[in-house]
């Protein structure tokens, strides 16, 4: 219970990486990304190679937040160096940062924002496979992460099956109708003060203290999500919603649910049997229905072929936030059935 | 401020009405029903012929409620009453019962429940115009409600033209992305303690006290209107989402938004002209978001040509319970509206 | 599951009862008062004396209200009445109407209301027993209600044990500290809309519907209990808590405190101990705590030295709303234990 | 609104403190302390001495949380180098520590934590003071915090102004009635499952993840703070409430209600009128009511004498959590009135 940092059993190493593919973003945002790659115990005495497990967060998040700490726990950084010091074979843990002004990417590319999938894909993989004694193959390859990161984990080895065999979900974005809907009402709602127009928000939201109304955090996801999943090719970011009624938009709301993993699963069934093993879990009482689209998804991937032992579904008493208990866990499981 | 009943200046009438199309409806409900019809003061001194305003109730609503007392509140009864002794030009009411084992009816024709629609329409207009002086004609006949009963009063009109050519409708049903959807997860969650079969849930709610389980609202609003939206031709009622985990049936889910008022406008859009008066009213904090819904269904029957100044439309600080103070005025606005 | 009123077994008299020690009541609220009696299955066909059960009603309430339906639920005049119907001993049972203007009495004398307990205790007891057929002694005579009508039978039995030998009480208002307290923040927060006078809110209340803005139940019940509670001697409310702050006020708190139904058992251990029977329930997420007012009554009474085979004592799974279920239940035990 | 760490114009060195005072003490916490001391531009480039300004935090914080990023919002490292970048009279801001194994001390001495006032006044102040070039008179230096931190920098400069003379409590703890009682309910309601014995939630609280539970925070805060504010000679809390009801225990409570800031004011009125600038907010929908303890506590230093003129009192639209973009306007407030 002590909250003040003690050493690692491994290494922890803070790179920044100059992406090529983020450059000239939309955003503005930069292209020099910090990226933090992590050894297990007994890296440094061997020259063993390992399997990799890359890290994505929730919207919002970027990597210097991986330190951040609360009471009475540790961080991640932390717990899930503790798991290979506990006697898990070890793993290359690396923690990717993808995030962008509107608080996150989702993980894929988008003239909204940028080409973060491909910069995961395409930069940060080969960068790790170089310069650290991975096992660069796809059953040797996982990607875990939570909220808007357990999205990025379950679609990243539908798209990319090449790289990545394994994945950890907790409460990840999917089944869009329960999770997304229902803040088009809070949306349109909030926007009256703001002559119906989500700019205008953003404007405002932009010189002032941060979260400090409660429509922020609504409004804020929904114009983000949109410069990902429904931005013009100018990058203009189309809302899923009438901003004045909340009613959706077909054409637009057509475009996020064919980002929506468990609808993605039948066109990417191939991959989805490839998986050597895929830890689900989300909270019961998610207040984005994530423990509903956990159970959707894992119908949808049985469905698809995935035999029921290379799967880990479990919902546990908990809401959306501070379950951050739950990933060494989904490490450690994932540590032992990556190919090694 | 006294809370004791007082003398109307109008009189009530209590009429038990002996029903051919409810008879052998498919819940085994009395086709013997409820009527209740008010004439304003004066009626029995003169043979004046008056407009009429069909009232109905939202969903769990029987005609008895309307006597049911709050405090520091009238009944609607008396408000009503206070309209017309207040020298607003008379109208009779028409207190509607389409209760069903379900809570309601949505006063539509369906195997699920029986012929509410044709019940109200085909019997009770007939019957009412049969036994006092109204005036026969559409342009003087209004249909009025709440939640439910908004919704009734909203798609009524545009079913039958021939008879209503005015409407009040508080908090109407509509926009169902919106009011409907929310439930589909609360209701997964809930089944989850009935092995996710709605109608071990049904039997269960029958055999104890009513509403002491916290999902008994969502359920029973489901499976009810699944009776009247959804049912099979040998009326049973088919879920618009999955019982498991909440996701949209899109077949199903399709029968629903055919009922919505928003989505039937362009398809009545010379009923929607032909209307004389509209008010439109919901509290912006309504909690199926029916203040949304209100101002959606405002844009589609002035896109469907109705001119603005039929319409009287208020949205007003408060949530969906406790608004029965906003009836007397959307009757006085009727009653200064209608032909005579 | 009839929603529609059916004939009772028993017979309810609806009664009105001209009051001498409400005549010229502080807030001029009427001295003529309804008074329903009921009598059970058997009453006119013998000659029989029956134990009576008086049932008071919660804040803001009046005995018309007893005939109010919710849907799915019969009202407590059918349910009392299906005890008897279903052959529990019977007893008559007394409604009785304590409301004022601030929409209670708490069941006290008080200059801020009126001598309702005196109105209770020496008027209607004596104006039943001389037209029913009661057993006009303590042991056959009880007191039930729920919330403020809780309260008023935990204590009328302990100010008057000539009168009353038993009582049930539901979510009955007790350990003040916990029911009452929470609401002194709220009533200072809103207050600030009204230059923190609440008789400027009890103006503006009176003025527009009622109940149409969040803090009115709160500022009523505080002002009200306080005009029962604590009013000076010409009748002025005075607030046991500070309306800027919401700090105690401790001598005006002392006389609430003084009305505890805890605090006040030591002081009247024997009468307590003369009790035949205590029915004690509360919902376990009762809103104002009343299920922990319910075990501190309990361990009272015990304390003062009544046997626990006198006792019946349950929480069960409810907030404070909608538990009308319970009545019936309690009423049937009465019936059971009270000398005939 | 890059999130990423930048530069700061002053300086801010890590210290490690061994504290004689803190060692042994009775929960065996640390005796080695983190102390951050931030120095402002310009001072290594001169030999000017400043004010200082010592900064504490809330319940379960500990020094390095102040390094914790939150999206779309910076530090407060870097928002109050901002404001000394900006051009506001330099001032050494000191970042103290005063975590327990409970979660906080309150800054206060007890047997049941250690000696935390005491270290704060007479080893941190001094062991700052021999370091660097501070003003070490109390018109020079002022005390900040938030929340438990609040009420730290209300009480220190009530019990040490040869130490302290300003402070700013952002929703600091006070008027207790409205912040602890309502947890009392809660507690005892969560001691349901744990036979009534908060050292049993204790027990398995420390042996899981902490903070799954809803019931741990508010268990937590009252094990925590009796530990502080009511703890035996031997070290044992005792709790202000009965753990089984929830009702006060008058004693107890009593040590509790010793502690609160308004009413200490009244025994500290001397220190309070020669405090030289005092800034006090809160949120108006605090979840403690400590916008109403704000509002007591600035009527309490008015009643003691302080001039309006050094008090700056300000209420704002927020709860209690996420205002840390308030600590820098007190802090450049401060720093304007700090004697130099």
């Amino acid at each position: 219970m002590l909250p003040w940092e003690g050493d690692l059993a491994g290494r922890l190493d803070r790179h920044t990486v100059d992406s090529e593919l983020l450059r000239g973003n939309p955003l503005g945002d930069p292209h020099e990304r910090p990226l933090w790659v992590y050894v297990p115990p007994g890296y440094d005495d061997g020259d063993e190679r390992y399997p990799a497990v890359y890290v994505i967060q929730g919207y919002t998040g970027h990597v210097a937040m991986w330190a951040n700490r609360t009471p009475f726990r540790q961080t991640f950084l932390e717990t899930a160096d503790a798991v290979f010091a506990g006697g898990t074979p070890g793993c290359v843990v690396v923690y990717v940062d993808a995030w962008t002004a509107y608080g996150g990417s989702q993980f894929v590319d988008s003239p909204g924002t940028g080409r973060y999938h491909s910069y995961l894909c395409d930069e940060i993989v080969p960068w790790v496979d170089a310069r650290y004694r991975t096992l660069p193959v796809p059953e040797s390859r996982a990607i875990a992460g939570k909220s808007s990161g357990g999205f990025g984990a379950m679609i990243t080895p539908m798209l990319r099956p090449d790289l990545f065999g394994a994945l950890a979900t907790h409460a990840g974005d999917s089944l869009y109708e329960l999770s997304y809907v229902q803040d088009f009402g809070k949306a349109a709602r909030a926007l009256r003060a703001y002559d119906q127009d989500i700019l205008k928000w953003w404007a405002d939201f932009r010189a002032r203290p941060a979260f400090t109304k409660p429509e922020d955090a609504t409004l804020l996801q929904l114009l983000g999500v949109s410069a990902c999943f429904s931005a013009r090719e100018d990058g203009t970011p189309e809302l899923p919603c009438d901003p004045r009624t909340g009613a959706v938009r077909p054409e637009v709301w057509a475009r996020w649910l064919a980002w929506d993993p468990v609808r993605m699963v039948p066109d990417h069934a191939a991959a989805i049997r490839a998986l050597r093993a895929v830890w689900i879990d989300a909270g019961t009482s998610d207040e984005y229905y994530l423990d509903l689209g956990a159970e959707a998804f894992r119908a949808a991937i049985a469905e698809a072929g995935l035999p029921d032992d290379r799967v880990r579904f479990e919902l546990f008493d908990a809401g959306h936030a501070a379950i951050d208990y739950r990933y060494p866990l989904s490490l450690a499981w994932l540590a032992e059935r990556l190919a090694r």
